[in-house]
């Protein structure tokens, strides 16, 4: 039961259930990359209720960056959709608590935030991206440069809702020409994790210059590679943030909602 | 100009914006079926902003009977994303107006009682299902029975959300058995025109009699016929009315709203 009585290791071939229990008793604290492998990772956010049908329709509206995978009732902590039994307030290791449209903090859980009015959103996310990719046979982990996925703000602006609009926030991810085609249909079929790209080729044709960091890190396209750019989880966020909405709770990064969905549920 | 100055054939092979523009003209009085050939028409219902958040849970928690099209802003009757430039208080033939859960009249635009807290939601509906299927080489018209689908309270639950809950409605189709597993294939393509059946078999395992006619009309099994069930989009009024909530408008049944999309745009 102590915080440091679990190695990664041993959570890897848990169920996501297993891992959120054990996120909940505290006994893991990390990030949750390769935990639950074959389970859905998830965005979370979470808003106030008088903002909830505003941010709801902007999902709606643009699902290639914000795809929904649940929305819980208002006051409702549990996503009883993707994850029976879950509760979002202590079941991700991290979160991250913004306040006026600027990050004002982290938090372990959400016990003293949470409130009546709060309503939860998971959204899926493009982590579940490699798994799908070498299932199909794609050498996924081999077109990987380091440890950060490049982000970077496009000029593709989003369908506006409410108070939130801004530009689409994009992934880039550099494929060897000869996996494109490939690479493409495999997250066309899987709406749920972003789906297919946005953007294949030049980055200037949607205003990204991939030499200079952003979000994260710059990105060397090589020779023998095609820039291919997807929707990214960090748009609702950077939207929300632009819009200065008093409040929202995230996850914090690499501190994902693990669901209870797998691949297979959410191919399409 | 005059509203006796149309005919259907007149209208078979406009687009959806011109068969909207002759109804908000006041030059077309009568349904739908069969007017802006390929285009899909859908069903309305519109909810004051205070009930919007549930009925959108609703949607997406059972996104067979109520596959979302457009959730307009509030206040603002045009369908932006599905038929630009539309205007749902004048752009259908005929509506109904439910209160305090019942029917309370029929009216020919909602211009008199559209306010600025109203919420319209479009949803797909199956009427592009004929169509689809005749694409695909199966003879979808000669499996009608007659000119009213049969429609039945099944005794599957829908998932509920706030004052939303109750039986999902299923339509019946008889489809000859060496069809069945084509029909399936086609409609699973379709989601937004409500997806593949929810039952395929003994209506007794839904509690469904199909002798006896409940919605519309009764309908007899062949020998060589499966009965083949799909999700109606009846649900969400059928549930909308179950709770009682103080005001609903929708499409009158066979007096669509023709949205801009076609087939190809909504095959997935």
């Amino acid at each position: 039961m102590l915080a440091t009585g679990l190695e990664r290791e041993a959570l890897t071939d848990r169920s996501a259930a297993e891992v959120r229990a054990a996120i909940r008793g505290k006994r893991w604290r990390g990030t949750t990359h390769d935990l639950a492998r074959g389970f859905i990772h998830a965005n979370l956010a979470v808003l106030p209720a008088g903002l909830a049908l505003d941010f709801l329709r902007f999902c709606l509206r643009n699902p290639k960056p914000c795809p929904l995978l649940d929305v819980t009732d208002t006051g409702d902590p549990e996503a009883r959709q993707c994850a029976p039994g879950s509760d979002l307030r202590t079941d991700l290791s991290r979160y991250c608590i913004y306040r006026d449209g600027r990050l004002s903090g982290e938090a372990e859980d959400l016990l003293g935030v949470w409130r009546p009015d709060h309503v939860g959103f998971v959204m899926g996310c493009s982590l579940s991206f490699d798994a799908a990719l070498e299932a199909e046979g794609i050498p996924a982990r081999s077109f990987r440069r380091g440890a950060r996925i490049p982000v970077f703000t496009s000029n593709i602006q989003c369908v506006p809702a409410g108070p939130f609009r801004g530009p689409l926030v994009v992934s880039l991810k550099p494929i060897p020409k000869r996996w494109v085609d490939a690479v493409i249909a495999v997250t066309e079929q899987y709406p749920l994790a972003h789906g297919g790209p946005v953007h294949v080729g030049d980055p200037a044709e949607i205003g990204v210059d991939p030499r200079r960091a952003e979000w994260t890190t710059a990105c060397e396209i090589g020779p023998d590679e095609v820039p291919v750019f997807w929707a990214c989880g960090v748009t609702p966020q950077a939207v929300a943030m632009a819009a200065g909405i008093p409040e929202m709770f995230t996850h914090a990064v690499g501190h994902m909602f693990l669901t209870d969905l797998t691949l297979a549920d959410i191919r399409r």
